[in-house]
């Protein structure tokens, strides 16, 4: 008798946006006369950068002919990519990576999520709190949350690590013992940031304490101001301690293109029961040629465009664009009173919602009396309710229009 | 202190074509003036058909402009694609399917290793023997495999169904008693077949024990003969006991550009340890929009035009050429005396190799007194020892090549 995975029946039905958008699609059905503007899911509007497309155009052309054409890519990826990445991403910032620390995926989403592979299912995992729910329900799947207490709104063998107003969205390092913390700066949703002497508190307390970090920098390209780490690699001894996830959706508006990478240090450790020292390059390396036939050839040299001198330009153009809406945004807000964090670093904007409300209560109001499509804060976690996050994704045009129609509601 | 998932720690170091790389890389070196010809891991040579590149630099336009860019995909694909797999893999052959009840992804290789996710680690697995590795492998990754046992050349809890020239490669039902069989046919790496009353023995042996097939037929587009099934689901009942896995790979020379998809139908159910049935569809749907963000726009485009009337016939005369490749094979192995097995359903030709030899040993024979890497059968399990693997899907040049080598081979 086929048995199933029953962790998964301790899931909620729904994966949060899947509800944002069924709630969207009803009103949608109900007033089709309605201009309904999404601000909701962290998707893109710009169209790819000229540089990028040029370099498809061209590897399609090479598939398509015998002497040209490339079958399985290596498992972990293309060296002209990796070399771009280490040289872009990592040796101007300072950074040494080798080419086997650098992993080509189909996105940080399947990465922050497959990564749990690697990790057995005892340790204890602190995530901050509002938190991209990928990190957890991915857990709950391997059987590390244990249950949900559906009273407390909460995992219970999972540890949050509550980011609000009053501690100014600064995680505290956890009192609890953990063995692996997510924590995703610039954050989604809230959009905050943590400062390198910030970071460099949770590089020391992994160091401490053998815990591993899955630092996921997905944002990294929107970052603006200068005491801003990009990596956790900027902070001495990351590399022995975290794993970060890059992405290319939301820096080069790839979200339908599908391409991301993970850094696996060598010298990082994690332990058996024993205590013995395994390096997790070597599981990941073994994770993902089982499990991962590489990415799309024509995918990778889209990739390796960003890069390109004209294609930093054009990348740089459209962030730009969209950070111009993040501020529209914040500014709007701030107008109506509420109190507005995030959009200086982060394409996400988080304000705190009046008193009176929930946060799906609030979504609710805004997709009526607005027909602007939020993502409730609570989504994202506990410590998100009373809030609601903007993505600053959006076409400017919309983003003008949805501002216009926030000054006139009724708060 | 951040444990590790133990079970990675009993596989064997490799992946066997990693293995395979190593000693032809090695071999390169040493002889560089040589000519290595590989018939070994399956990867497709020719170029992909004019009608997909054609649709694919149309969706890189679209991606370009601003009013024809896609974002994210929907998690289980688009419909245009989902549509067209419907109407010619399923309906053509007197089957219905759902359109949920299919799940685009970036390739079979993913979708075979990810499927145990929705799996209890309680299931007991059946492979038959010689088998694709990543079932096996992903199974001992996630605990259900037990502890490997070299001097037996075999996983604890795996149930092996040997496959051989004994038993005219049909896998008989297993005696123990097991939940979840993985099934490839036509089969991967023998080239053999089932037919469909041979098929029907074990999907009424699933109808009666409750167990699930995962059916991988990543090779029904190099079937010529008429009594073999394209699909499980031609077998009366099979839509209640079978997942079936489907790749672009083989059928339209996508290994470098990665598309496959899963069918998953409504009515598939498995239990929870109370016996109470729960649907795998809806598993799988929770899956895949937890851990994957769906297949890139200008891919799934990419897959459509393989349907097309063009793609279809452009797609037929790379099968026809791959096919002839087997042809040839078949024929000058067969003429070393050696007994050829596959290559008339299946791009692979499974010869039995001469007393004397174990299959790397002559793999390494081939190598130093051919150059021509193929693929040594223990690498596909016990009962792979003795044979070795060789594919079709090299040049017709260097296929005729490396047959005149095995002509001049002392045996």
């Amino acid at each position: 008798m086929a048995l199933i995975n029953e962790n998964f029946l301790k899931l909620s039905g729904a994966y949060l946006f899947s509800e944002v958008a069924k709630r969207a699609t009803a009103y949608k059905e109900a007033y089709p006369d309605k201009k309904v503007i999404s601000l909701s899911i962290g998707d893109v509007t710009r169209p790819l950068a000229p540089a990028v497309t040029e370099a498809m155009h061209k590897a399609v052309e090479e598939m398509a002919h015998a002497e040209t054409m490339r079958g399985y890519a290596p498992d972990a990826g293309y060296p002209f990519l990796i070399e771009a990445i280490i040289r872009n991403d990592f040796n101007a910032r300072g950074i040494e990576a080798d080419r086997d620390e650098i992993f080509i995926s189909d996105g940080a989403k399947s990465d922050t999520g497959n990564i749990g592979d690697i990790f057995g299912c005892e340790n204890k995992v602190a995530v901050t709190d509002p938190v991209y729910p990928v990190y957890v329900d991915t857990n709950a799947m391997a059987g590390r949350a244990g249950e949900y207490l559906a009273a407390a709104g909460a995992w219970e063998h999972i540890t949050y690590i509550p980011c609000t107003m009053e501690n100014g969205f600064v995680p505290a390092l956890p009192a609890a013992e953990v063995d692996i913390v997510y924590l995703c700066y610039p954050n989604n949703p809230t959009g905050t940031t943590l400062t390198k002497e910030q970071l460099k508190v949770w590089v020391d307390y992994a160091l401490a304490n053998k815990v591993v970090i899955l630092f996921d920098a997905a944002y990294e390209a929107f970052i603006t101001e200068e005491d801003v780490p990009h990596s956790i690699y900027e902070i001495e001894g990351a590399k022995k301690i975290a794993i970060e996830f890059r992405s290319f959706s939301k820096t080069a508006g790839f979200t339908g293109v599908r391409c991301g990478y993970t850094v696996v240090p060598k010298e990082l450790m994690a332990f058996d029961k024993k205590g013995n020292r395994y390096s997790l390059n070597q599981l990941w390396q073994r994770r993902q040629a089982t499990k991962f036939n590489g990415t799309a050839y024509i995918i990778q040299r889209a990739a390796e465009a960003v890069y390109s001198k004209a294609g930093k330009k054009q990348i740089k153009g459209t962030i730009d664009y969209y950070m111009e809406n993040a501020a529209v945004i914040k500014k709007n807000l701030e107008h109506t009173g509420m109190a507005v964090y995030g959009g200086v670093n982060a394409p996400y904007i988080w304000a705190k919602i009046p008193e009176g409300y929930t946060s799906w209560e609030f979504f609710d109001k805004l997709l009526n009396e607005t027909q602007i499509v939020t993502t409730p804060g609570v989504g994202f976690g506990k410590s998100g309710e009373g809030y609601i996050r903007f993505t600053a994704f959006g076409s400017k045009e919309n983003t003008l229009e949805a501002m216009e129609r926030i000054k006139s509601l009724k708060l």
